[in-house]
């Protein structure tokens, strides 16, 4: 077996706008686009906050996976821009297709992620250089997610 | 050869947000994210409005050439939504790497893309099967980029 | 409306292995992979031969459309390689996904793709800078996908 | 902190063919294509082989990371196959771009992924629900990338 290691590099909190932007039912599955009004970023190595731009452009699978596609900014404490990318699945339970499919988001899910960061600023570039888990979770009820990253290595 | 012909199916305009968020030079090319405030779609075919929501996060290469990579949705007249994703290709000249680099934004730049449309509304279903080019050009000075769309068939 | 142009670049064949790899009925549609076992490459400005590389990892959705998904390498006449990726749709038709499901290909399938290339050769490099379209068919009997491809300017 | 645990699902080693496919130096970084000559997988809970078949179109970057981005096939010993994606990071070091401009392959690099699965047999339909980590390596004497994929629940 290989070696590895995890480290906790941040951890972020997103909150959703009012309501998501239901696509509805297409060939691949549900589509629901959840955009992102803003949030915080807390950690070892990064800390600022979330900028009110991007979301995620999901797709509620049949079998009630949700597969994540997100597109968000940092802006650290310090005037560091971070791009972060990410694909990952959130489990809606074996019916989570039909929840969206009438409207209902499911009132709590589990969200693992595999964020990439992409930054200009010379105290983060160490971040371009990393694989990454988020471990995350989704709660309707206030519209947040929040996720606990770790560098992989 | 084999037969070909190019349908006019809308034509569309996005307003970018005040200004572009630049995260700068990172390994690729330099990251520029435009943020969509809005816009309108008209058309034969389809016809409504472009939704203040999703961006294009774009990557400009070194050679000048801006790789495209945009998320919005449009909300037609009677009521459909549909979700617009595209890649494809901006000239922003030999030396558009270098001008990004400096914080500048070419006055007008050819934008040649390759949209695919994703809907639930009946109406709208024939737009999921089509294969389309867009048609475009991007103007610093407005912040629009407009857009004529064919459908290859 | 933006004016516009298409240029034939080139046209290529490219033929399947024996049979394609069938994973079968998953929760995005039905997943086929389609191995490249060579072919041409003829045309005003590009000459030489697909090498018997990449492939078609496709997915049939359940209207019908196959989503392309290709990576491929052309190796011209004078030597240089050119990676072509491309995304693109399959028109198997309103029953496409059942004929997939029961093992079966539709025998003749309309493709359009948005083809991109990559190379490093000089003589090349304008390759590059292009958005194209490609005007294509699947004959299942001969195993053959063949391609006209435009660039778009 | 959100709670996760790791575990393992399986190995598995692929071996490239005789030597990659260099497209040499593109606008994104460097080209390259490691075409995947087959291998086996062994663990705790998929066990077979690696069909010869895909492979890792990578992009190098001029920070020395490549970015992964393969596809390749799984046949189980009972006869499940499984469609595996995985994008991810290899870190050949600060001169890793310096090493493939000069045609060299550094001789031992860490590879972290983010595999994903897709199967339509009902055996491993379990596999399509995870989101996974692989901890890797990639020998250049032997043309070998050998990996442990865990599941992050």
């Amino acid at each position: 077996m290989n070696d590895y290691s995890l480290e906790h590099v941040l951890s972020f909190t997103g909150i959703g706008e009012t309501a998501p932007e239901a696509i509805g039912a297409v060939p691949e599955g549900i589509r629901v686009n959840f955009y992102n009004a803003g949030g915080t970023v807390n950690g070892p190595r990064v800390r600022g906050k979330v900028r009110p731009v991007g979301g995620d452009w999901l797709t509620v699978r049949a079998d009630g996976m949700g597969v994540v596609d997100v597109r968000v900014t940092f802006e650290t404490h310090d005037g560091a821009l971070i791009l972060v990318t990410y694909g990952g699945m959130i489990d809606f339970g074996p019916s989570g297709y039909q929840s969206f499919a009438q409207g209902e988001i499911p009132a709590l899910a589990r969200i693992r992620t595999t964020p990439r960061f992409l930054t200009a600023h010379a105290d983060y570039t160490w971040l371009n250089r990393l694989c990454c888990i988020g471990i995350g979770e989704y709660r309707a009820s206030t519209r947040t997610a929040s996720y606990d990253v770790y560098a992989v290595s």
